[in-house]
């Protein structure tokens, strides 16, 4: 078992926070409500009976506490019970990235020292690259959504509906400590091999309260209720779903798992089960609302949380058009993640769409209990007047208290007493932060600093552009010189020099520094992400640099 | 110090569950938004300031990390500060109920071991009469509404306001335990001497945080949410309000302090700051109900809370027919004291109003991470079949973990290991919780329990009916026999053959038990209460047996 877990069992007056209680204690208690995967319609009495029998199957499987189960899945209610019952025994749930290379999968498999693995038959190609070099596991389990059992030299345990059943439907989950290890996961860094961070039950606990808290005091707009249906469109093996799962599952809603993410099939799933609140990335957004089922959907009353990467206004302005409430969120893998959301005053909502949009497409203001500061680089908090900017360092009670066997890389991560988020951004007297950059992504051009996300807003918002991504190209004059990589519509192509020509524009009214007149554009056919969908910066320098 | 406190520094990456964090991280941070007492109007930005000032005030009169600080006041903005700055500095706020005699309110200064005590200039008085006989309290503050300060033999160390205005606004609170003791009050027991309970910083954090999963996420009705305008009409002193002040500066809303609770005034207010979300027992609503002016006014959309006591089905009525949303809450003392709320689902929201008050005068579901069971006398948990009675046991992450310095009434209060209530109820399918009984009240009459609930509800509905309460008679031929004290209406006076004529009415239809036809009715002037307004059933025995 990697790093110590505490296992102190508490005494008889503490009460621990422990995933079990959002299960058995949650803010509603609704036996009869549904939890839809593809043909199947479970009943939240079902989830817990059949959180008991994961539970039975995995303990004869002879998982211990402190023990690690992954899991190799697409969203679906298996995931949802694995959130449930792996940490309620004790054990550490392992979310494996499927986006992956098989490599890194390996790689991620033996940091984490897995004991058994639980794995969807797409991906026993993989598995069966792989498998040879593992160093931990000892067993494997299979989720098979299709009629038949697939051929395989995997020596499978048994399937997961069979074991199931074979399970008594009764477990004892016992109390112990609230600060045991109850997940972990591998973020997806542009350089290098993953890093494993991790969380206890007492975090994914609180942050469960911290973002309901917010969300669920919200009337007007953004909020998430106990009327709501929910279907995450954030993978479950990344942050947990940003830890919604935990959330609509204390509120006792319906909640809808989609498997992959084929945009026609999400469309239609929203539209059949009446989902109202998602959450999801821009490009998948962007992706749905272009799709050609789209446009005959009635979206509106949707409400979306968008994050994971900047959200163009004109993306926000074409969501509003369509009666979606979006808003921001923001946060990372370290951070569990969410730490702020951009949820509106009411006053705010009764600006113009195009003032809304500036104001969602922030990342907003910190979630209660969430000490967050933006500060110089002498450590001083920079003040809330909306253009001082600063790296955004952060204390709050769901943290990674560093990565996984990485003394070094987490003494770095909390330098200071505070997480290092490594974005840049700045905070208005309202409290809302809007990040400028990353740091590694700020460009030094003729001895000021140009923010490459500012640049990527207002190229975005030509017409004539699908999508952009601004890197520094190192220039012996001016040091730096921003290189806008620009992806035009097939439809309406733009030219660079129109380009250029808008940029500069937005420097002659003063809106950007005058250094952004340096800026080269390039026509380009893709865009590179990494396995989440973020602009892969690191990929784009190797290749046009 | 009474019993021993935990005052262990957290290490660097935890992040302990503070009251400051109540402050200083909110679910919306709002500086500009009002506070009101009196004449005052001071905002959220004034309060942190006031708060800090305090701070430094308390620490200059020699205000340690486990001293005790007590408080007599009514509800005011001070209240408020000392629940922040007390317990920030490491602390204990003992709020003192100033509507115990003054014997008993030396008994809990001496026995909590008040170092301080900051009073209202109204309780000199009281205060005056007991000052030579207190053990442990070195200092005293005043506090003052009047334009003059009173004359007073006691040496105070100076006023209120004069001690805030003459301190620095700047205090570095700095993290501790959250396990250190945060406040203490005593129960207003209807035998022997207070008993004093005890809650801890974690233990209120996590208190307001579930308070506000369940309120905060329902919007179709009884939601505590950002627009909300607070007024508390439970004491501060009483189990802080419900711990109701704690959430609403979380939310950041509007909060209205009455001082005392005089209906023309508590009127006016709810009238002039336009109030949306107060709690309060039945006695003050049917109090605010009846008076002139309230005719005149319009209270719809008035979200109240009411526990402390049974809600009569009439007086919900007359609530819901003013378009006022009211609901019950159910907790004690001993836990902190939330632990269900009645909230109605959407399709409950449909039903009559007759059909509603029976919902609503429930004491409702459970809050998040309450753990709470209806057990039989062998521990055995009950069917939720809406019949099957026994006591309520609970756990919670906000219970006393005992009586102060009384470790056989704290034994007795956790046997088992569930905190005893005492309360007798039914649970149905649906998780809504109904009182039937306190342990204590159930009568035996002729070898089966009679619930003085029942019987009391079923009097209360009879429109000559002011006031009754049911108490149980010995009886050589029935072991006990149901004495119902009735209070008249002066206008439409009811006979005791009226009300036993009514009784029998039930009992022929088979909807109580036949042995209620032993009732006997006696008209009475008036009922005795406890301080906090409770029927005292321990009085009425001794007065009427």
């Amino acid at each position: 078992m990697p790093d110590a877990l505490i296992t102190r069992t508490p005494s008889a007056y503490e009460y621990p926070l422990l995933i079990k209680n959002l299960l058995f204690c949650p803010v509603v208690d609704t036996p009869d409500q549904e939890i839809v995967y593809r043909d199947h319609r479970f009943s939240y009495r079902d989830l817990r009976q059949r959180v008991a029998r994961l539970a039975n199957a995995l303990t004869d499987l002879g998982v211990k506490r402190g023990d690690t189960v992954a899991v190799m899945d697409w969203d679906s209610n298996r995931y949802l019970e694995c959130f449930f019952a792996v940490p309620m025994i004790g054990a550490v749930l392992h979310t494996i990235n499927v986006r992956l290379s098989p490599e890194q999968i390996l790689y991620t498999i033996d940091h984490a020292e897995d004991d058994v693995l639980l794995v969807n038959s797409e991906f026993l190609p993989i598995l069966e690259q792989i498998r040879g070099r593992m160093d931990t596991v000892k067993s494997f389990v299979l989720l098979n959504d299709e009629p038949t059992v697939p051929e395989s030299h995997i020596p499978f345990s048994g399937e997961y509906e069979a074991l199931l059943a074979a399970a008594s439907d009764q477990f004892n989950f016992a109390d112990f400590d609230e600060n045991t290890r109850a997940t972990t996961f591998y973020t997806t860094g542009t350089t290098g091999m993953p890093k494993g961070v991790y969380f206890s039950h007492r975090q994914l606990v609180l942050h469960t309260l911290g973002v309901l808290a917010v969300l669920g005091s919200s009337v007007s707009h953004g909020g998430f209720n106990r009327q709501d249906v929910y279907m995450p469109i954030t993978p479950m093996f990344h942050v947990h779903a940003w830890g919604l799962p935990y959330v609509a599952t204390m509120l006792g809603v319906k909640q809808v798992y989609p498997g992959r993410y084929l945009p026609d099939h999400l469309l239609e799933l929203i539209d059949r089960e009446k989902v109202t609140f998602s959450h999801c990335v821009p490009t998948i957004l962007h992706m749905l609302l272009k799709h050609p089922h789209a446009g005959r959907m009635d979206l509106s009353g949707w409400k979306v949380i968008i994050g994971g990467a900047a959200m163009s206004r004109a993306l926000c302005l074409d969501a509003l058009q369509r009666g979606i409430d979006l808003f921001t969120g923001y946060g990372m893998s370290e951070t569990c993640p969410i730490l702020t959301i951009s949820h509106l005053t009411p006053e705010m909502l009764e600006l113009s769409p195009e003032e809304q949009a500036v104001i969602r497409c922030k990342t907003g203001r910190s979630l209660p209990l969430v000490d967050l500061k933006i500060v110089d680089s002498a450590r001083q908090e920079q003040p809330r007047d909306g253009k001082s900017t600063g790296e955004i360092v952060v204390r709050a009670p769901w943290l990674t208290q560093g990565y996984l066997k990485d003394h070094k890389a987490s003494e770095r991560l909390w330098e200071g007493g505070y997480l290092h988020t490594g974005d840049v951004a700045v905070r208005d007297e309202q409290g809302y932060v809007k990040i400028t950059d990353r740091t590694k992504d700020v460009l030094k051009v003729s001895g000021e600093w140009v923010s490459s996300l500012e640049l990527e807003d207002i190229i975005a918002h030509h017409p004539g552009v699908a999508e952009v991504a601004v890197i520094g190209q190192p220039d012996e004059k001016w040091g730096e010189r921003p290189l806008a990589l620009v992806v035009a519509k097939p439809d309406n192509p733009v030219t660079e020099k129109e380009l250029t020509h808008l940029v500069r524009e937005y420097a002659d009214k003063g809106v950007v520094t005058k250094q952004v007149v340096l800026l080269k554009v390039k026509l380009v056919e893709a865009i590179d992400k990494t396995s989440v969908g973020k602009v892969n910066k690191v990929a784009l320098r190797e290749k046009y640099l």
